[in-house]
């Protein structure tokens, strides 16, 4: 069984390991916060307001969102709703390309489903003729993350088209794009011409809502059904739900911190060509960067000047590399003071 | 497949139908809400404060003990683990005496499995014989809520410990202590000598964080271990993790309310007495009364007055019973006064 292994709970230095907004949330999300009353605290959240201003941000209707408590959530439903083994005793596979997100595999194993992987190409190019390949009759979901995580790599809109048109009756594509915000084209505009796509959105990263949980499935209304069937009814908490409100509603603060993920990638891309260390244009607000021999002194070496990244040399195609958060300008700034300091001394 | 009726959102007026805290959480709780960070609430939240502050309180070690996002996740969790099909084919059975919370047929019919019904008494005593008699091969789970709701009837652990030798090997025996603060006697100490046993706690009723979403899973830390991995790793959200911190630490609190409730069910089995209505006896924060024939004047009458109580009349031996929500003693008496103009009224 995939187990994920909590990341230790490192709070104490500069947390560029899991790409979380380093600037914290908007101020309005914590004045909603503060305005709980106790009795909204004691009572099972209602949900129309936030239910309300996420269509309307997304542009679909309500009937075609369902609120998830964090995305993780969502992919737990999805496994539950389309990877489940029947009566028949068929055991479905889960089409997941690599590198990917290891939520993904931890929720196909929880239910009993089986990982299929696909490898990547040098360049992280989707692996189009790869997944078509393995595509059987026990194919019962494909995973794609766009942009992907971690390579920050985008997928074509194309590319998620022709799965959606190769995968057998029932079976559903899903996309993930909790990196939307920052790069990418979004499918979200295509669901009505693919009732079997279902896409992934996550309130962790563009808004600064990692701590308090907040993702929203979309598809078609008939799509979602059996999704909505595996979430527990109050799954999203009253914090929650007045946060999404707030965070929405101040466009000025995620339209910063956009402005600042370019100049962090912008600035890192520059230092990684400086220290000749290969790297991967992202569409995220993140770069994956090859230290290769170094990776080892690059991660003991940041973590002894107070910082956290993360070393994805588990992931295929990924050996040697590590990602990077890159969010708060001066948040990379101080990583790219690091590293100069660790490369120089290392050399 | 079995779908929960999210009841409507009605937040207008006295909500004596959820079995929340209608006063209000802890103000400590809010205070700690207030005192989140900006940084705080984007990030992944820590648990370790949360998970050992519900152990001691519980009494079991930290491995014994998983936090889930309202008891609801932890009831999915379960069902995943123990109720899923796998190779064989084998459709499982999940035996749910009746009356039960209708959250335990959604999951169970989530993950596909079957519910085997078990018909109660007219006194709604535990009906031993009947889910004795109901245990088959195929029996991979059997829930047990103690105290029941909605009927408030206890269980003895004698009956709990007949059941847990009986069913199957690798089968669990969940018992729902929601209410448990209430009345009714602890399953948690036995733990150790019954590891097919998992309980059940929430904090959104004695606690009053129904809004926020806690829960616990207990049992001996192998029997969790496959829970745990269909519980998504950061499923509880930061709120809710300071909130039970601060909500614990304030006993006074809690004590204030039990004793409350207390109080309010006396009052209400004494108008019970006076207007000849059957109600039984309640180790919960409500008590089921038997409206019979002005089960729909009482109901239009309460809601008319700005109350809303629970309907209870669809569920196997509850024809014509409504619950009552019990809990702050003037909310007890706003209603009890309700009562007395519409019974007076429809005579």
């Amino acid at each position: 069984m995939t187990r994920y292994q909590r990341p230790a709970e490192l709070y104490a230095g500069l947390r560029l390991h899991q790409n979380e907004h380093t600037g914290g949330c908007s101020p309005k999300v914590r004045e909603a916060l503060a305005g709980l009353t106790r009795e909204q605290i004691a009572r099972y959240p209602p949900y129309a307001a936030a239910v309300d201003a996420c269509a309307a941000h997304v542009g679909v209707a309500a009937d075609g969102l369902l609120l998830v408590n964090g995305l993780d959530e969502g992919i737990l439903a999805m496994a539950i709703a389309a990877l489940r083994t029947r009566g028949d005793g068929v055991v479905p596979d889960a089409i997941i390309p690599r590198p990917a997100f290891e939520v993904f595999d931890v929720a196909v194993s929880a239910v009993g489903a089986s990982v299929v992987p696909v490898m990547p190409a040098p360049d992280f190019s989707f692996p189009l003729d790869g997944v078509l390949a393995a595509i059987t009759a026990r194919t019962r979901a494909v995973v794609i993350t766009n942009p992907n995580n971690p390579t920050g790599v985008s997928t074509p809109l194309s590319a998620i088209r022709a799965v959606a048109r190769s995968v057998p009756p029932g079976a559903i594509v899903f996309v993930d794009e909790a990196y939307i915000d920052f790069g990418g084209e979004s499918f979200v505009p295509e669901l009505r011409q693919f009732p079997n796509v279902i896409v992934g959105r996550t309130f962790s990263k563009a808004y600064g809502l990692a701590g308090l949980r907040v993702g929203l499935l979309l598809a078609q209304p008939d799509t979602l059904a059996p999704l909505r069937a595996a979430v527990p009814v109050y799954s999203v908490n009253v914090a929650a739900a007045v946060a999404v409100v707030a965070a929405l509603d101040d466009r000025d603060y995620r339209a910063a911190y956009i402005r600042q993920v370019a100049e962090s990638k912008a600035l890192l891309y520059e230092a990684c060509a400086r220290w000749r260390l290969h790297h991967w244009p992202s569409d995220g607000n993140f770069v994956l960067v090859r230290t290769g021999a170094r990776t080892r002194a690059v991660l003991d070496g940041v973590r002894a000047r107070g910082m956290y990244v993360k070393d994805r040399s588990d992931e295929p195609g990924c050996d040697g590399c590590i990602r990077i958060t890159t969010g708060v300008v001066e948040h990379t700034q101080r990583f790219i003071a690091a590293m100069e300091e660790i490369l120089c001394g290392a050399q």
